[in-house]
């Protein structure tokens, strides 16, 4: 996932098309065929797909924006998009005229006329992204590309009761991956940070103002570890404190990621 | 799906080797990427990957019998399997050894060491499919190869209704789309024949002491005709009675069904 952070919202673009119609989209996407979110050049991305289907109802190039990167491999119920255009259709056949454009890994889930003002990631005042571990013995052949298999038992007790540590603002550098982003805060307040077993799966949830590179992927590997009792909640609560961008556990599957909702003040 | 009947049973190869270990393995699979489950030459199946691992195994080329085939694209989370080799290992070491030659959309996930009179085809008694339909109007790109789309809103209490109808001992041969069985009986007993709503889905479910040629789906097609009202409850019931292969609607996609039970008495 990208870095988003208050920071970003002050380089909102002063500058926009008042005459257009700003259009919101509610994205949904299987990530395992796409190399992300972000165009790419030669890439098969979800960026690319949505200004493609654009491009084709209204016969021009536009720019479309999402609240966010997702990385490869990541899912969405809930990503956000926006893109300013004149006004051709109502929402619900736009939604349609959009959805028979697209691929079928790739579905608005919803669409909204709203403020040519409206950002996607400018607006984005916080997200939930959800991961999922499949933690059985044996895999699951129907969950290969959307749970990350963790055969060995968890402890989850345990898990809950680090994952609580994470509740409330902290700076989260010890969960970023991303060397790049050094001048840019990396302080969040989390809202949420659950785990739960639903049969064989557990499933987290993280809400947050906003998270940092692959930050979801690191805690969850994080916790991950004090499941398995290689470390205990004294030890994840010191990475957490240690803020430093070296004690972070390795990033764990893209596949279990997926972002669940983007929260916006009423548009 | 094959017809198995009654008929199969009378088939059973007289001579088995006694000396050998009966084994019964409990598969689960994604048929997206199968060429169903049955060996034909050049194609990927599920058959054939199960005989390539238990030849890795034990060093030889051992016959793995199924409990029937299911089609291009069918999904089991309970296919039976079955075979008689030498003893070598306990029934959990022999498990993970199987999946560690498999490939990961096929799993094993229950092997136990069984009489070598057992045999998967000839010892079925009955079976529990699943079909799965996503019923909203936008499809979910996560259940694509899983679910059929059928966007129309469906009038379920009539569905039900109907489903009801099929319980019981039935000529079944309108809902048969293969011609080649005409010297059989086409004669089965259903137990349970249900369909609920969950979130968008629709789960059907049926159990029968045997299922003829793409019975399933067939019987799924005619009971979403009378859920759109292209059909009422007394014209279903007509075409049931009417035990001709041509009344039969279309066959509905495979990938909406599983096999999810097989059925024996104590092994």
């Amino acid at each position: 996932m990208s870095a988003d952070s208050l920071d970003a919202r002050q380089r909102r673009p002063h500058r926009y098309d008042a005459t257009a119609q700003g259009h919101k989209l509610t994205v949904a996407y299987r990530g395992t065929a796409f190399a992300g979110w972000q165009i790419q050049p030669g890439k098969r991305t979800v960026q690319q797909c949505l200004e493609d289907a654009v491009a084709q109802i209204w016969g021009a190039k536009i720019s479309v924006q999402g609240s966010g990167r997702t990385d490869t491999g990541v899912h969405a119920l809930g990503q956000v998009a926006s893109f300013n255009a004149p006004r051709l259709h109502h929402a619900t056949v736009l939604q349609r005229a959009l959805n028979a454009n697209l691929p079928r890994d790739v579905r608005v889930v919803k669409c909204r006329l709203v403020s040519p003002a409206f950002h996607a990631r400018f607006d984005a005042q916080g997200k939930t992204y959800r991961y999922l571990i499949w933690n059985h013995a044996v895999q699951d052949p129907f969950t290969l590309d959307t749970h990350w298999h963790v055969p060995r038992e968890l402890d989850l007790a345990a898990m809950r009761q680090s994952a609580r540590l994470l509740i409330g603002r902290h700076d989260f550098a010890s969960f970023t991956s991303n060397p790049g982003y050094e001048r840019e805060s990396t302080v969040r307040t989390m809202r949420r940070a659950s785990v739960v077993r639903e049969g064989h799966a557990l499933v987290f949830h993280f809400s947050a103002d906003g998270f940092l590179y692959r930050m979801v992927r690191n805690l969850v590997g994080a916790l991950v570890k004090v499941g398995k009792g290689k470390i205990n909640a004294a030890e994840f609560a010191e990475i957490l404190r240690a803020c430093r961008r070296s004690t972070a556990p390795e990033t764990e599957p893209a596949c279990g990621l997926c972002l669940m909702n983007v929260r916006y003040a009423k548009v």
